[in-house]
């Protein structure tokens, strides 16, 4: 068996996309050694490459890989995914169980804490879940979003059969729209793509091409644009009590006319990380169709060319693949 | 007895305000004839005059009167405050008893319908609420207000002894940060104003001098600031998976950076008018201290120089009285 010492890592610093050899990590105590299977690139890692929380590292979240070192042995060889937030463990949010809220956090390719891209990586073992028997790399990879969504079904009491509106047919609100069909809600998702539209009208959502907004009429709207005007479209779109779920991050400020907030009494509720078991009972559920979601997939030696890809308008997921060793 | 057939009206236009003679007006059906007795300044009424809503007409919707006609003869006579939307009654809103989001509803002295800062003016008997035994004049006149605050319980389950912060000092974090003590909530109003937090003092209400506001430090805030940086410094303070209560309305688009929103999953929740039944039921139990936040009373002849008044930097309550007849 060929022990290599090395590995190689993709690198960001400064707006650059490298790619780098090193030796590969030590796992602490608790943690487990992952060997990439693949890994997917989401749009806060082409934040992060822009420059989003002053990043300079390995980025990468999302991913399937193997377990090939672990205390518990039982976990070695398994296949698996995992939660992205290393919390401390101790403090009242990790007791609450939302360490994804705790203040010391570290978050796997994005704070503190190389990702996964990369031909090897550490997470703690508590942090992993098995992908369940049937599901394929390139659906558990999809593990971390579908969470994402999930985690509007954890913070807000959805009514099995509402009528929701999911503004954006980006990543994200292609899984958002199908999480929540899924759930029992009639969903019609806006958007501005045809041909991202035909994906979620496959799946029985119905959609809608993003023209004039219609004024007051969901009582329930997901905001998964991306761009820094959908809030306050988003924000027009709500029945006066209605409830927005605000999902995208953008940098710096954006506008917002309140009165329509105060003066129909809107809820917004923003909305990052959620909870893998849900989504991964999802995802054995066969429920959702993800790969139509994939635009393409690189060999991890072609990262920069993959970075480039995924920044193109109109490109979904796009893949990384660890070399088969 | 002096059938007088006109009265007096302060009429607002163009930034302007006049004192107008006019033919009392007569009710509608269903509706009752109002005889001012005292009525109140709001910020609102502030906003009118400077052309928000594009504004034209008699302002006026927090007021004290007695009932001079109604279709049902027990009223007449009766000391009374009123809800002051005027909704159709028929659509799902009414239905849900949420009048007050009626997309045809009129609003007293803000849309549709004049208001209070008039010798008589008229309002559906459906609005009226008798002013409790004991309750004065000065107390009564609050019951609008207070109703806004209470709407905050209507809307949000705030936990008995739920430690709040209420930014910002002015008349209505004054009535929100004593509705929420009186709630069994543990408040810190935070304000800009020593002789205002005074007023806060006196009541129980810890509070703190607004310089480094504290950052991540509280489940709840409400934003009564009147100020459009208000909402960015109210996120600021609120933990992750806090509430932050929003009041302010203010002309145009405010700034906000929404990763904190998503990243520390934050709720804003829009907060306007209020249920009376409670409000009246708090001025009942004398919990409330309002008459600290009377800084000044006028005749309704002095409208113009009462609003000079309310709009000086540090006035509070600004009441305008009726003649006695």
């Amino acid at each position: 068996m060929n022990q290599e010492k090395s590995m190689l890592v993709v690198y960001v610093e400064g707006g650059r996309i490298e790619l780098r050899r090193r030796a590969r990590p030590r796992k602490p105590k608790g943690w487990a050694l992952l060997k990439l299977r693949v890994a997917g690139i989401c749009n806060t890692d082409l934040e992060l490459v822009r420059g989003y929380y002053g990043f300079r590292g390995t980025p990468g979240h999302e991913f399937v890989a193997e377990v090939v070192e672990a205390d518990s042995p039982q976990l070695v060889g398994r296949r698996v995914v995992g939660e992205i937030n290393v919390a401390c463990g101790d403090c009242e949010w990790c007791r609450r169980d939302l360490g994804r809220h705790c203040p010391r956090r570290r978050v796997l390719g994005i704070a503190g804490l190389d990702g996964a891209f990369s031909e090897y990586f550490t997470l703690p073992e508590r942090n992993l879940h098995d992908v369940p028997e049937g599901v394929t790399d390139e659906e558990a990879v999809f593990a971390e979003p579908v969470a994402a969504a999930c985690e509007i079904l954890e913070q807000v009491a959805l009514p099995r059969d509402a009528e929701v509106a999911v503004l954006g047919d980006g990543k994200l609100g292609l899984l958002v729209a199908q999480v929540l069909a899924s759930h029992g809600a009639r969903v019609v998702l806006w958007g501005r793509h045809r041909e991202k539209l035909a994906i979620a009208e496959a799946t029985g959502v119905r959609t809608a091409l993003v023209g004039r907004l219609p004024r007051a009429r969901y009582d329930w709207v997901v905001e998964a644009t991306g761009s820094r005007l959908g809030l306050e479209q988003a924000v027009g779109m709500a029945r006066p009590r209605g409830t927005v779920i605000v999902k995208t991050t953008v940098k710096g400020a954006v506008r917002l006319d309140t009165a329509p907030v105060v003066v129909n009494e809107i809820t917004l509720v923003g909305s990052r990380c959620g909870p893998f078991e849900p989504a991964l009972a999802l995802l054995a559920s066969r429920k959702l169709r993800l790969r139509e979601l994939i635009s393409g997939e690189y060999g991890l030696e072609e990262a920069p060319r993959a970075f480039r890809a995924a920044a193109r308008r109109g490109t979904l997921k796009i893949l990384l693949r660890a070399a088969a060793s």
